[in-house]
């Protein structure tokens, strides 16, 4: 194992609040860090040694950021893999790396390889063109979920379809890129694993946690996750032998669908620290991102021990800006309630300003009082 | 409690380790950071969203700095008090205050202040001139340590005396600045405890630290501190007493020495966080710094929860690189022993680098842990 020595430079493709987070946690052990993102004053430009304000295609500022590190990462996974050669051009360590990269920016590649190891995904079919539609929809039971095989998040780029019309609209208005059609499936619970796998392969998992969305972006996280202990160790082996296959290393998350007999299907993995592993700042020994950077940097991975029985976590998005300044002050009726927020300076519906994390004595108690707080932040005594 | 809505910005003057983490901690909160400090570069610089280089009694840059920030706070309390004006001018928050500031910095004001809320000192008299030490001395049994009453830390501006002569040559070399002379105390042990207090009036304070130095550089901290329940108490309760008697809004840490019967004597005031809490950042449930920027921004202060049952810290100095890069790789002995650097570019002997923490089930065995680690860094396996 070859730990890159403290006072090297951590390169991060990325400046949203995941690349702060990485970026404050590379700090704490003394790396330097150089964030390119296209925007100026973006979260992680905030915190970091060295801006760099460029597209992630733009070959100028990969040059640059590949000139003033000793080793990159990711804070999301739609790299073009043209932006990887200057970094492996200079013998650079990328982590993950390009196969980790290239599977999980693409759902059809990424189901293959899933479903390649043995493990269960909803069913799907590849939608290179308009006539796979029919088909695949007829094969699926007559409806499904309709995504871009690449670039979507937060529910971009997908559309629930109920008949071939609807399919063949929202393929045309997708651009007709390339698909994956998904089956329905009645499951009873979303839940992530949180994994890291470190340069000498040794992986570790967190406990199961169980996830609420809203208009497709992730609202509530609760850990541990109400499934039954065989759910929750199919689920940790699933996301471990994933990380194996995909000769991962730094930090990933993978995303379940629990049905209501308890089998557990993948949804999607996530080649980087994940919005539901957010609480793990406040209740875990070492946080996802810290875990992060330790394996990016050439450390070893440490066991993921929780720090609290039960914890929640719920996103604060720009719309509780909506009237005004959050009330604050509120906070103070919640001292098990902590605030965490990413520094942008415009709030927009839909954004994700923060996050607040609570522990309790149970997950529903934790979730109470991340509920009960975001809404007192909404509104006075 | 009227707290500063989060996207504003807090300026620190100072840029080391302290200011460093003052800054992550506000960061973390949404808060953005701006930093004086003289030197390129330096710690709390890297981190910072506005780096301001400049002497501290420099006009012009504390301009600058009370230009851009709605609250100012202090990494060290060597800070003249005219630094202070731009920012009062402006009708800034300045925490801790002008008259804690002002205590703090001077010796003989400090000592004055403590008896005068009744709490026990070593003995000691005021050196105004070198006609003041003779009769000082003979009133102290003969000898003592000369301190100056403004300016020393880590053991800088002190010297222990034995003899009229002694005194004498020592006061010189101080340039007949005010010192203090303090007469010897056989103390068994010496120890911290930190505070922090919001600006209603509520503090908080933490289980008492125990700290060993090393050439008068603090070298190890273990908590809870080896002391009778009694002693802990009264530790506790007088350092709560001071930080009311100095109208204290933010964190700070008393010194004591603990005597073998278990009485206490304050030994001096840190108005900041303070390296003997450093161990807070792993082992509390909110650091030292998060609770002093709390109070620094208007935050309630939260209670001081351990999360672990003991811990240990120990510094690392820039004489662990004095023969090459320490072996990192060896800390993977040491799952739960957590790195932290500061980072500095130079090592040079005495400069402090960083820090190594670590839990337990007991004190000592934390102690033995850091301890171990650090010898371990120094050496190939």
């Amino acid at each position: 194992m070859s730990i890159l020595p403290p006072g090297s430079t951590l390169g991060i493709l990325g400046g949203g609040q995941l690349g702060r987070y990485m970026a404050m946690s590379a700090q704490s052990k003394g790396y330097r860090v150089a964030v390119l993102d296209p925007q100026e004053d973006a979260p992680a430009h905030m915190v970091a040694n060295l801006k760099l304000v460029g597209p992630y295609d733009d070959p100028e500022s990969l040059r640059q950021l590949a000139d003033c590190c000793d080793a990159i990462t990711f804070e999301f996974e739609n790299v073009p893999a043209s932006s990887l050669e200057p970094f492996a051009a200079k013998g650079l360590a990328i982590r993950p790396g390009p196969k980790a990269l290239a599977s999980c920016q693409d759902r059809i590649l990424e189901k293959t390889l899933i479903n390649h190891c043995g493990i269960e995904t909803a069913p799907w079919k590849p939608i290179h063109q308009a006539q796979d539609l029919a088909k695949a929809l007829a094969e699926l039971g007559g409806e499904g979920i309709l995504k871009t095989s690449r670039s979507g998040y937060d529910g971009k780029g997908q559309a629930r379809v109920k008949t071939l019309d609807d399919a063949q609209a929202a393929f045309a208005k997708f651009g007709s890129v390339a698909c994956v059609l998904e089956g329905l499936v009645p499951f009873a619970l979303e839940c992530s694993v949180l994994a890291a796998r470190d340069t000498d392969g040794h992986c570790e998992t967190y406990p199961v946690c169980e996830n609420a969305h809203q208009d497709h972006i992730l609202d509530v996280t609760i850990c541990p996750a109400a499934v039954s202990e065989s759910s929750a160790r199919a689920m940790r082996s699933r996301t471990a032998l994933l990380a194996q296959e995909l000769d991962y290393v730094g930090h990933l998350a993978v995303e379940f669908f629990v049905l209501p007999g308890g089998e557990v299907l993948v949804n999607e993995i996530a080649p980087r620290p994940h919005n539901s592993g957010h609480l793990t700042i406040d209740t875990a020994l070492h946080s996802q991102f810290e875990q992060h950077v330790r394996c990016v940097l050439g450390w070893p991975v440490l066991p993921y021990e929780s720090i609290q029985t039960a914890a929640a976590m719920a996103n604060l998005l720009g719309d509780l800006w909506d009237h005004g300044e959050p009330h604050w002050e509120r906070l103070g009726e919640f001292p098990d309630v902590r605030l965490h927020l990413y520094g942008k300076a415009k709030a927009r519906p839909g954004r994700k300003m923060g996050h607040l994390t609570a522990w309790a004595e149970s997950p529903l108690a934790a979730e109470r009082l991340v509920r009960d707080a975001r809404a007192a932040l909404g509104s006075a005594a």
